[in-house]
């Protein structure tokens, strides 16, 4: 890696905005489909709406995704990514290369539903 | 990103095994300066020795450390990234590059001390 110094390290920064599990998982659904419902996701990663909210706000919050307003009534919103978030593509890229190269079939476990 | 699906997908592999605030910044400390002592990861990070020791034991126990004994007694073990722990440098050096282009100084915020 790179030499750098702890003090405002900028992986430490790329970890606060999104290393945790769920951003993670939620990122991967953005980089397989383009363009996500909050419905869709919340389907597909089993995650509770209130643990998929939170993330999503955090998510927009820092600029990585962007939400738009597909239907006023009732009121249902489509998310995208960024420029910002699209540039996250090297990451999901080198997990998706590192779990393949390194980790076997194994349990599939997600995050703890919460 | 690859095409890939959901099911036993490595992004999620590695999410579970690396995929968390603490551990990715005791990765980070670990290409910082080849090999660590459990003390010295304790006070960079300011991390509590309950949740170090935790994460420690899971990346020993997935292969992504490895731990040797340097004395004794008292007994104090020293820890080295295996091949299949350096095989992580692309995603350390993608978080890097991400978090320098796309964040600014910022917080430094580290995870919450539990």
């Amino acid at each position: 890696m790179k030499p750098i110094s702890r003090e405002n390290c900028p992986v430490m920064r790329a970890v606060e905005a999104i290393g945790d599990p769920w951003t993670l998982l939620i990122l991967r659904e953005f980089f397989l489909s383009g363009s996500r419902r909050f419905s869709d996701i919340e389907t597909q990663l089993d995650v509770s709406p209130n643990t998929l909210s939170a993330r999503m706000k955090k998510l927009e919050d820092t600029g990585i995704v962007s939400r738009e307003i597909y239907s006023q009534r009732p009121l249902r919103a489509e998310y995208q990514l960024t420029e910002k978030g699209r540039a996250l593509a090297p990451v999901m890229n080198a997990l998706y290369d590192w779990g393949q190269a390194h980790t076997s079939g194994g349990t599939g476990k997600r995050p703890a539903k919460k």
